[in-house]
C-alpha cells in the first residue's frame, strides 16, 4: 500500500469538495481574499486524517466531510492570521493574504474563513445532538489554538522554557487540530466512546510528533527545502524542543554563547553557525529526533485496538511519515 | 416606563453573568487582552435587545444568557479587529486592544472572543436543534458582518455608491448582529416562528435606524459628545447616508466640490467645512435624519403583533431611543 496513492485518492476527492464550497461569494475581494491560501494548496493532512478516521471507525466518507472541510478552514484561518502576526510575505509559494489584499482585507478574510468553518458543519446531516459535539470540539480546538499560539509568541521572550511548558504549547498549537480531524472523524463515522478517545489520542500524538519534525526540519535544512530562512528561528529565539532542550542542558561558555546568540536579531552568520553546531553538540538535534519516533510510536499504539482496516493501516504509516518526511 | 432603568436593570444582570464567564483563563495576557474591550463597558444593547425579546415571547431569561453573551463577544471581537484595520488608539474612553497589547496578540483575543461566542452557547440547556437553530444564526450574522465591513471599506474607495447599495452594506454591518440578537432572544424563549420573524425584522429595521443615526452623530457633533474626530469620515470619504445622498444629488459647481474635497485625506479644516455646509444645504442631514424615523417606525410595527407586555413597550421605546440618542 503506497502511503502517498492512498492520501492522494482522499484529498482528491476533498479538494473537490474544498473548491466547490468556496466558490462565489459578495463582496468578491473578500471571497477571493478567502480562498486564496486554501485553494493555493497544502499537505491537506487533517482532512485526510479526517476521512480515515471515519472510515477506520466503518464510517460513510459523506458524513466526514462537512468536518474535513472544517478542519482545512481553520488551519487556513490560522496561517491567515499568522502571518499578518509574523509579517511573512510568502506561504505555499504564493504571496500571503495581508501581502496581496491588505491587512485589513486579510484579517475579514480569516475572520470569514473562521465563521465559513462553523458554517460548514450545518451540512452535517446526522443527528443535532451529535452535530453539537462536533460543534463543541470545534469551538475547544480553536480556543486551544489560539492560546497556543500566544505562548509561543510569550516563550520567544522568555529562556527559561521547560521541555513540559513546551510540549503543552505545542499540543495545543498543532495537536489540538490534529485531535479535533481524528476523533471528530470518528464521531461523524459513528464511532463509538472508545473509538473516539482512541482516535482522539492517536491524534494528540501525532501532533506532537509533526511539529517536532517541523522544527528539526526548520534547523537542520535549507531554503530550498523548505522555503524558510534558515537561522529565523534562532534570531526570533524561538522555543522549538530543539532550543529548549540545549538552553536546559548547555553550561559554562555554552551556555554564555546562547544565551547571547539565541533570541538576538542581530546575529551574524557565523553566530547562527554556532549556535547550530552547539544545538548538535549538546544533542539536541538528536534528542528532538527521538522524541518524534517515541510520540509517532504512542501514536501507532493509541490506535492498537482498532480493528485492522487499510485506513488504521494508513493512519500508522501516516505517523510514520510525519516522523520521516523531508518537508 | 423609564427606559434607562429598565435597561439597566437587565443590564446588571448582563454585566455580572459576562465578567463571570470571562474570568480566568491561560495565558493570562491573552485572556487580559480578551477581557480588555468587553469589561470596559459599552451600551449593551445586543444583550439588552436579546433578553427583551425574550421576554416579550414570555421565555425564561436564564435560557436567554448564553445568546447574550455570544452577541456581545461577536460585537466586541469586531470591534478589536476593526481598531487595527482602522488603527485607532481609543474606544471606550481606553487604549484599543492593539494599543496595549501589541497587534499580534490582538488579532489572537478577538479571535479568541470568536471562540467564545460559540462556545459559551454551549451553555444553553434547551433541545439541541434549537442550538443547532441559534448556532445556524450566529454563524451567518458573522458572515453578514464581515461582507458589510469589507463593503462599507470598499465603498471608501468609490464616488458612485448608491443609496440601495448603502443601505445593503449596513444591513450586513450592524443589523445583521441586531437581527441575531432579536431573533436569537425569541428562539431561545420558545418563540413561535412567526414571533421569530417579527423580532428579527424589528432587529433588522432598529439595526438601520441605529447605524444611521450613528452616521448622523458623526457628521453633527463635536470631540466631547462621541469621542471621534468630526471630519474624519468626509476625509476618508466614507460612504455615509448623509454623504451618498449628497453625492447622488449635488450638481455642477457643488459636485465638482464634494469630488474634490470629499475622500481627500489632506483636506482643511476649512474645506471639510465647506462640504459639511454643503451637506446641510442639499439637505442631506435632515434627509438622514427622516430616514432614521422611517426605520424606527418599521422596527415598531414589526412587533405590533407580539401582545402587550413590559417588554414590548421596552423595545418600542428602544426604537425611538435610538434615532433621538444624542451620543
Amino acid at each position: 500500500m503506497d502511503l502517498k496513492n492512498e492520501l492522494k485518492k482522499r484529498t482528491d476527492i476533498f479538494n473537490i469538495e474544498l473548491k466547490h464550497y468556496l466558490e462565489g461569494g459578495y463582496p468578491k475581494i473578500l471571497y477571493d481574499a478567502a480562498r486564496h491560501l486554501p485553494l493555493a494548496g497544502g499537505k491537506r493532512l487533517r482532512p485526510a486524517i479526517s476521512i480515515l478516521s471515519c472510515e477506520s471507525v466503518s464510517g460513510n466518507i459523506e458524513n466526514v466531510m462537512p468536518l474535513a472541510i472544517s478542519t482545512e478552514l481553520i488551519h487556513n484561518f490560522t496561517l491567515v492570521h499568522d502571518d499578518i502576526m509574523d509579517k511573512s510575505k510568502l506561504r505555499r509559494n504564493t504571496p500571503t493574504v495581508h501581502n496581496q489584499y491588505g491587512e485589513p482585507t486579510a484579517i475579514l478574510a480569516g475572520d470569514l474563513l473562521f465563521a465559513k468553518s462553523f458554517e460548514v458543519i450545518h451540512n452535517f446531516t446526522g443527528h443535532s445532538s451529535i452535530f453539537k459535539k462536533i460543534n463543541y470540539n470545534i469551538v475547544e480546538s480553536i480556543r486551544e489554538v489560539c492560546e497556543g499560539q500566544q505562548l509561543d509568541m510569550e516563550f520567544e521572550k522568555r529562556n527559561n522554557v521547560t521541555e513540559e511548558e513546551y510540549l503543552e504549547m505545542i499540543q495545543k498549537k498543532t495537536s489540538a487540530l490534529f485531535m479535533l480531524a481524528a476523533e471528530g472523524g470518528s464521531i461523524a463515522g459513528g464511532g463509538t466512546d472508545n473509538q473516539n478517545i482512541c482516535l482522539r489520542n492517536y491524534g494528540k500524538y501525532l501532533g506532537l510528533a509533526f511539529q517536532i519534525r517541523d522544527d528539526y526540519l526548520d534547523m537542520s535544512s535549507d531554503v530550498n527545502t523548505l522555503g524558510k530562512d534558515i537561522g529565523n528561528d534562532i534570531r526570533n529565539g524561538k522555543k522549538t524542543l530543539i532550543a529548549v532542550h540545549s538552553i536546559n542542558n548547555a553550561s559554562g561558555n555554552n551556555k554564555n554563547l546562547i544565551d547571547k546568540i539565541f533570541g538576538n536579531n542581530n546575529a551574524s552568520e557565523e553566530e547562527i553557525n554556532k549556535v547550530y553546531n552547539l544545538f548538535n553538540e549538546i544533542g539536541s538535534l538528536e534528542y528532538a529526533k527521538n522524541t518524534a519516533y517515541k510520540f509517532c510510536d504512542e501514536a501507532k499504539k493509541s490506535i492498537n485496538i482498532l480493528k485492522d482496516t487499510d485506513a488504521k493501516k494508513i493512519l500508522s504509516d501516516l505517523a510514520e511519515y510525519s516522523i520521516n518526511r523531508e518537508k
